[in-house]
C-alpha cells in the first residue's frame, strides 16, 4: 500500500542527505510527524537561516556570519593551513593545539572531473602570503589531495615561505596488523628518534 | 574555535532526529549549506506539508492525507492487525502477503511512564469490531507489547472474535548458535510439523 505523497516526498529529501538510506530517511520522515507543528516551523527556520545568514569568509574561505570569519581576526596569521573543505577545519581545529589560520580551497584538482585551479580557492591564497611563514597542507592523502599540496607547493615554495605536509603514518588506537602498505611504508619514511 | 550561530543551531536541530549524533548532525548541516536554496527551501516545503497534510486515519489511526486511509478503505476488514506504532504498519505491509486492514494503538500499555488504556487508540479498535472474525496481535515481544497484547485479547476474546498473536521463533537468515535462550524457547514451542 502507498504511503501518503507528502510522506514520500518528505522521505526523498531526507534520502539526500549524505549516508542516509530509504530506511533512515523514513524514521526521519515519521520523527517529523510525531513533532509538534511549533518544532517543525523551528526546524525549517533554521535551515533556512543557515542558507540566508551562512557564506565564505572573505579571507579564508571557510563558512561565517561575518565579513571575515573568527579564526582569521583573531589567530596567528603567520602559519596557514590549507585544507580542502570546510569540514575538514572543524576537524583539525578540534585538536586545539594549532594556532595559525586556514585557507579552505572548497575541493581539490581534478581534471577527469573538470577541475582546474581557477576552479579552487587559490588565487585568494596567494594573495594573503605575505609575512607567512610557513603553509601547511592538510589535505586528504589520496590522488587528488597529494597533487593539490605538489601544484600549491610548487606555486608557494618559490616565494621563499616553508611548505609542509600533515605527517603520514599509523593512526592512533589502529592495529598495524591490519595497516596497509602504502600506511606502512610512509610510517617507516618518516620515523622519528626517541 | 565557535562556529557560526545559525550552523550550531541547525545541528541541534538534526541532532534531534533518530539516531543521529553530534557529528552525523554536522555532517547534515553542512550539506545543507552546500545545497542552493531552493534545495532548502523545497526541503523545509516538505517538512511543513507533511505536517499540515498528514493526520491520524478516522478508522485505523495510521497516518493519512485522507479521511480514511488507502488500507481501510479497500482491504479486508474482517482481519484487524493491531500495532503499537504507524511505522510497524509500514514494516508489516512490506511483505505484501496480508489483505487485512490495521489498527495503530500509538503506543503500548506501560504504567511506569503513566501510559493506561486510555492514552492508547484502543476506544476506537473496540468500536470496529463489528463483523471481524480475527484480531491478530502484532506489537513487539517485549514485556510492554506483550502485556498490550494480552489486554487487548481479555477484551475481546470474550466477544467471540478470534485474537492470535504473531509467531515467534527464530528469524531467517539467522544462526540458531547465536540466538537467545527465551526465544529458542518459543521456537521449540512453537514448532510446526513438516
Amino acid at each position: 500500500m502507498k504511503q501518503p505523497d507528502s510522506i514520500v516526498k518528505l522521505i526523498n529529501k531526507f534520502s539526500s542527505l549524505p549516508g542516509v538510506g530509504l530506511k533512515t530517511a523514513q524514521r526521519f520522515a515519521y520523527s517529523i510527524i510525531d513533532m509538534s507543528e511549533a518544532e517543525v516551523s523551528d526546524f525549517c527556520d533554521a535551515m533556512m537561516s543557515v542558507k540566508s545568514n551562512v557564506h565564505l569568509c572573505a579571507e579564508c574561505g571557510n563558512f561565517t556570519e561575518k565579513e571575515v570569519c573568527d579564526i582569521c581576526l583573531q589567530r596567528d596569521k603567520s602559519v596557514i593551513c590549507v585544507v580542502a573543505y570546510p569540514k575538514d577545519v572543524l576537524a583539525l581545529d578540534k585538536s586545539g593545539t594549532y594556532r595559525g589560520v586556514y585557507h579552505v580551497l572548497h575541493g581539490t584538482l581534478s581534471p577527469l572531473d573538470g577541475r582546474g585551479p581557477n576552479e579552487l580557492n587559490i588565487k585568494s591564497l596567494l594573495k594573503r602570503l605575505d609575512g607567512v611563514k610557513e603553509v601547511i597542507m592538510a589535505t586528504n592523502p589520496d590522488v587528488e589531495g597529494e597533487a593539490t599540496a605538489t601544484y600549491l607547493a610548487r606555486l608557494i615554495k618559490p616565494l621563499g615561505i616553508k611548505v609542509t605536509r600533515l605527517a603520514q603514518g599509523i593512526s592512533i588506537g589502529s592495529d598495524i596488523e591490519y595497516a596497509d602498505e602504502v600506511t606502512l611504508d610512509r610510517a617507516l619514511d618518516g620515523r622519528t628518534e626517541i
